[in-house]
């Protein structure tokens, strides 16, 4: 069977936008003379719709657009995935569906089975499930339908159900899965292997059309993937753009072997998750403050390769504590960058708070409060460009001081988007040294520091970042507790408990983040929810 | 049976310290002569643990507390919420359950079948169902217990399964509920309808334990329910505060006839959601800006109310758009209040960065950038006394405005909790009118004006707020379309649809709003999800 795969990049919520994207990939399977084109899981509201699922009119506004799609059909299998909704049921009426249609009529709905609702799922909470597989016969195929979670569950057992054994029996030629699994470091691999899996199990082709782009927090990384009956990958569509794969299943071909670096992909995660927020907003131009320090370095790279460089402004704000080189470094990159750089000495509204607290903090200490303030200078210029002209702020913390609570809120939290909020400051030096022709030898080399006062460094104040990277994967990503975390790492039970500790004192900054592009397996914000108020830690 | 039914607030996650209090109710139990004692849902973690339950060794911890509890019962039944875990499961191993403990002895546990996710809800990210109906027999009464949930259906009808039907056939003596529903303006008469309707099916008296105390942005109400066998109202328990309540089911009384009056209670929540949230994050002192304006009025009676005057520090900032007037009500307030009030004119910070910005905004026009930046000199201030002094800064915006984007954010969106944002403009004015000895007149009676440049009314960007106050209870509360909206408030069309459009487009500064006290049925932080980035609307 000739199957045409389309990789979409849609919006959420954008029925009119998507369904014309849909109706023109419909043009294209045709004129590739394909038999069937499959789209991704939701492909007509954008994955995740979040609360809109809610809002009556919404789900309801669907069944126009699906109508659309039926009577552009002529000719073809056209697998579409859609919230829809039976209204006979007690429970939750929304139902994850793929709707099957075959030339011009609606044959009927396959429903997602298993509905995930942990870490950036919440399926459960607009959807119910519908046990029940069914082979669909066309044009002379069996083909078996499922929908994203169906099929993981054969290689991770997290149910007590496996849609996927529920096949065997029915012998299917064919699986289709329609997919929106947001992008994770690392997490292709297990993709693949879940689709090599499914392969082996039903001895049967598999193809899974995933969605792509950027939808807030999200970024959903593409590479739709084609495994043969001999449970060989054949092929994957293009990474972080929208794509698509025309492939026959009766045709022979040699195994496809793919190359993919974790680093490279995840530099081009962070740059989709910017773009995606820009244009899906409307917005073209960013602002950011540039430090002469390697996080905004490196924000400042994933926004020119978002953007352009001449959507991007940097505004370099020294203080009476930043070093020279930070100024030096702070050019040198915008150089290397091209992009407008405008220097902001913060001394004067430093100096103008100063007098003006004077009398109420009479024989108090500099300390946090100062330092503070600065950042917050920062944040107010930067926002004043942006209500002035339109950019938007990006902000550059990484999950390492986020965790830590080593930033200011309103002050570097300020911003639209926090670029680099997901990733360790070990992946920050990664990924900038992938990028060492533009980011100045001397940011990529100098210890980190705020420069908030006089010789100041990170490492006063912090344990070094692989121990705190080490402690984030341990108890974040793994649920490890202190003492598993402690003999792993071979790191003392005290500081562990004691960087904890620091990381649950800093819950309340985070809940007032910039939202983050999520590209690790357990983001802070998307997908994590823990109470301020809580005494456990 | 005599039943002693504990109202307690407890920490979440303060395994530790809820036993203590557990323990101590055991105590008081026994010295009442009880047979039974009653305690609420999940009320060894405290509800809702969220994503704590993911901690293994938070769960794991459990054990040891139980075994105190069970160790301390001699000569009493204990019905004691918490989270088991049943290793045996395929899915989701957690279970929210009540333990069923009589004299040292653990006969079992009764798991919750009804888990709702939706709202505030999240019990299917964490829990599995039980569907399982049974009695317990305990000292010659045939006892039903239900969590919650499972209790609510009945009058609700929101799942295909009803547990209280399923206990007809079993004819129990008596309904004991395990309770955690958090407060919403006007929900108390929905309860005791539950309440009333399941002892008019099973024709046995009812009680309810619920939790009392804010976590986070959640305020549970208390008013423990006990309704006889007739149906009729015996007992509430206090209402925001931890009480006792001690009950025959043998004996005979009158019904119990009660008004609440649903403004004082609303105050109340914001007062009990202030103080907890103080209290248990271990804050004494809190400070805000006061503007002479109403939100601030309330904002600061509501904390006096909450910490006592010594403990709240006000500050009004004026700019050389302020009125007289302003200061003269900010200074009438603080003297009626008792609290200290500082004046910090914002002149000289504001004079800075409009120098500081000027060759950088050359022919551009005053605008809402520089309306911005006096509201961040604000936030600025308060946060550098936070951060000097140790208090907690209040954030004074209501949802109003929150709906519509009319606060600044970093500015008068600054704050370790926002106290009003999930009241209404006109709930500020009914709540302020309830003070109006301590708030003056002029206050009242003043047109809104966030007074950030001349002659500025809040009347002049926005439409009437009793307008905005309809679209928003239609729009957020009962997910009604636009043109139910216009159609059922007289509306026109175009303004429903302006004013959700705007709500929407301030959804970005929500999402880094401080945590605000969630009163209403629908807030727009705790409990609504919606994308950033979406064009539904």
């Amino acid at each position: 069977m000739r199957i045409f795969v389309s990789q979409l990049n849609p919006i959420i919520g954008d029925l009119e936008g998507n369904t014309k994207k849909i109706l023109y990939s419909l043009e294209q399977a045709r004129l590739a003379h394909a038999e069937l084109i499959l789209f991704s899981e939701l492909i007509l509201s954008g994955y995740p719709p979040e609360d809109l699922l809610l809002q009556r009119s919404f789900v309801e506004a669907h069944a126009y657009y699906l109508e659309q799609v039926i009577a552009a059909s002529s000719g073809l299998i056209v697998i579409l995935g859609l919230v829809r909704q039976n209204k006979e049921r007690a429970e939750k009426s929304l139902i994850n569906s793929a709707a099957v249609i075959y030339d011009r009529k609606l044959l009927g709905f396959q429903d997602k089975q298993l509905l995930p609702t942990y870490d950036v799922f919440d399926e459960r909470r607009y959807f119910e499930p519908v046990l029940k597989t069914r082979i669909w016969p066309l044009k002379g195929k069996r083909i078996g339908i499922l929908i994203c979670e169906d099929m993981w569950q054969h290689l991770e057992g997290n149910y007590a159900h496996d849609p996927v054994l529920d096949l065997v029996d029915l012998q299917p030629d064919l699986i289709l899965n329609l997919s929106a699994s947001p992008y994770g470091f690392q997490t292709l691999e297990t993709r693949i292997e879940v689709c090599l899996a499914c392969a082996r199990t039903l001895k049967c082709p598999v193809i899974l059309c995933c969605q792509v782009g950027a939808n807030d927090q999200l970024v959903f990384a593409g590479y739709s993937t084609y495994v043969n009956k001999q449970a060989e990958l054949q092929q994957l569509a293009k990474g972080f753009e929208e794509d698509t794969m025309l492939l026959d299943t009766e045709a022979v071909s040699t195994p496809y072997t793919f190359i993919i670096d974790p680093f490279k992909d995840l530099y081009q995660a962070l740059v989709l998750g910017l773009r995606d927020y820009f244009v899906k907003l409307g917005f073209k131009k960013a602002c950011l403050g540039i430090s002469g320090g390697i996080d905004s370095a490196l924000v400042a790279c994933i926004a020119v390769d978002a953007l352009g460089s001449e959507n991007v402004l940097g505004i370099t704000m020294p203080s009476r504590y930043n070093s020279k080189q930070s100024l030096l470094d702070a050019i040198e990159l915008a150089d290397n960058l091209k992009i407008t750089l405008k220097q902001i000495p913060i001394e004067k509204p430093f100096q103008a708070y100063l007098e003006l607290l004077q009398p109420y903090f009479v024989d108090q200490k500099f300390d946090a409060t100062e330092e503070n303030l600065q950042a917050r200078i920062r944040g107010a210029i930067l926002m004043a460009f942006s209500n002035k002209f339109g950019c938007l702020v990006l902000s550059t913390g990484n999950k390492s001081e986020m965790a830590m609570g080593y930033c200011t809120l309103y002050g570097d939290m300020c911003g639209g988007l926090s670029v680099l909020s997901d990733l360790t400051k070990q992946q920050v030096y990664i990924l900038a040294n992938l990028h060492k022709q533009r980011i100045p030898k001397s940011t990529l080399k100098k210890p980190p520091s705020a420069e908030l006062k006089f010789n100041q460094l990170d490492s006063n104040s912090l344990p070094p970042y692989d121990i705190i990277d080490q402690v984030l994967q341990g108890y974040i990503e793994e649920y490890f507790s202190p003492e598993e975390i402690s003999y792993q790492y071979q790191i003392p039970l005290d500081l562990v408990k004691q960087l904890i500790k620091r990381m649950y004192n800093a819950e309340y900054k985070r809940q007032q983040a910039a939202p983050g592009i999520r590209v690790s397996r357990r983001a802070f914000q998307a997908g994590r929810r823990f109470p301020i108020v809580q005494k456990w830690v």
